[in-house]
């Protein structure tokens, strides 16, 4: 199958490298020009339990990449999500699967601006990934992701594409109900980023503060008002207890949230208007009270006019 | 005038001396011993503008006291309060009038506790004062302070302390309203203190953060709410145009506000509970929604579990 990565980050190098293993058509998208030059130059690095090799799949800038794929793989920041999709739609034609793998809220009404209905797939993955420098990933541990076709007349092609992740060992699951596969996760990263991030602690520490149980109760609640204007039902209880799972050191306890890292460590912007921001913008659409998430986006926002320059 | 100055930290320490030069019979009493024991055996070292002098003044911990003095101004930490007015009840006699000037809210109901309401005295002062060490108070600026009598019979007896309080230089105003003026500070202080705290910024850079007008405006709000329950009558407006006065670098903007020194620097709990969490406290107790200063006191919390140790 050829396959496009459509930003081939560290995540989206990790797909797209076992992906090209098993025999696909690989090629990788992406707007930052040390990585692509590197991954065309010198192939791309792949560095997995202390082992490196060099595999050649060809990397494009965002505006050079012509050929049409059978699967278009998004893997962009969330902001970045909008200004990829109109630099590719050259690419994306009539029969072009768009698999949507970012985290956050609210892609789907992105995507259907570009993509005709019937080719999206929205999933949600847990597998990790990260970036050693410009065309070197690291890869480590294990993963799963999720996929659902949003029309539901495609699910035999959404099953095709499942197929094809599975053969490159990426433990794909046809789901059921994507979407709230997608609010729960959400309901992770609008705990666990925002708190970890304006807190500046990890998620072991703050699982450990007498106010972190109300606390996500407080905002998970608001998602969950939010999510049933989508029909989707979140059990509080059940959502809180699954972030709660996490806090433990031999789970996820010791790592800082990816929103910390990025704000907190590297002074980047975040994702936090396609977390809580999207919580609190629908909140007002619906006159939901979404106050926690409210103030969460407020603060987030803040410290990054605090912090990017 | 025989004077206590219970708490005789930085302010207190102000306070007792420049009374003490004006003749005044002035004691210091403190629960911290260092402090205690080098103003006994070298002086009070008081610095200002470069120069330093000694100054005899008795000091003792809070159980030594035995003199009942005239006049107690109390300077305490506003968590330290109770416990220091409990050591020190047996100076507190039935003609000694206790002038509070903690910041802070609800002050005047835990004196009444211990005092007849006829001898309070509520207080503002706007001096400052620094610490460098056990014994060392450093002078600088100008300040000024409003007094009032809680029992509306005690005017003239207020005004004779505010004249005390004027021969020794401290420019003591008799407010007509000063339960006015305590809620105004607290405004100031549950505004910069615990946003400059939970952002990690000083008073200009919050200043300059698009979030920060509607951010002080909803704090506010919550604050007028709940002093409307109190006959004081606060407006949003007013009280945050005099907050973003005090922006200005030539006010007291590369200030960080008490709570940052607290907290952020020194590792130390802070005032939270006396100031937005005295209006979230009292929210719950009046029904109004006070959701900003609810969360602002869970996050200052969660804060101190993190870093006091």
């Amino acid at each position: 199958m050829k396959i496009a990565i459509v930003g081939a980050g560290a995540m989206g190098s990790r797909y797209g490298y076992m992906l090209h293993e098993t025999g696909n058509e690989v090629f990788l998208i992406d707007g930052w020009k040390d990585h692509v030059n590197n991954i065309n130059n010198q192939g791309l690095i792949v560095e997995e339990n202390g082992q490196i090799k060099k595999v050649k799949i060809p990397a494009m800038l965002p505006g050079d990449a012509v050929e049409i794929p059978d699967l278009a793989i998004l893997f962009t920041k969330s902001m970045g999500l909008e200004a990829m999709l109109k630099s590719v739609k050259n690419i994306l034609g009539k029969n072009t699967k768009v698999l949507c793998l970012l985290n956050g809220l609210g892609h789907n009404e992105t995507l259907e601006k570009y993509v005709d209905s019937k080719n999206i797939l929205m999933g949600v993955t847990l597998w990790t990934a990260g970036l050693a420098g410009p065309g070197h990933v690291v890869l480590s541990g294990d993963g799963s992701l999720e996929v659902q076709n949003i029309d539901p007349s495609m699910e035999v092609e959404a099953k095709e594409i499942c197929d094809v992740l599975n053969k490159a060992g990426l433990k794909a699951h046809y789901s059921e109900d994507v979407i709230f596969s997608i609010w729960r996760k959400a309901c992770v990263n609008g705990t666990l980023n925002s708190c970890c991030t304006i807190l500046d602690c990890n998620i072991k520490e703050f699982g450990e503060l007498k106010q972190a149980p109300q606390l996500i109760r407080n905002i998970i609640k608001e998602f969950s008002d939010v999510a049933t204007k989508y029909g989707v039902e979140l059990d509080v209880e059940k959502v809180a207890n699954g972030i709660e799972a996490i806090y433990d050191p031999s789970q996820a306890g010791e790592h800082y949230p990816s929103m910390h890292q990025d704000l907190i460590q590297n002074h980047r912007l975040t994702e936090i208007d396609y977390i809580n921001g999207y919580v609190s913008r629908k909140g007002k659409e619906f006159n939901i009270n979404t106050q926690y998430n409210d103030l969460f986006t407020t603060m987030v926002h803040a410290k990054e006019q605090l912090l990017v320059k």
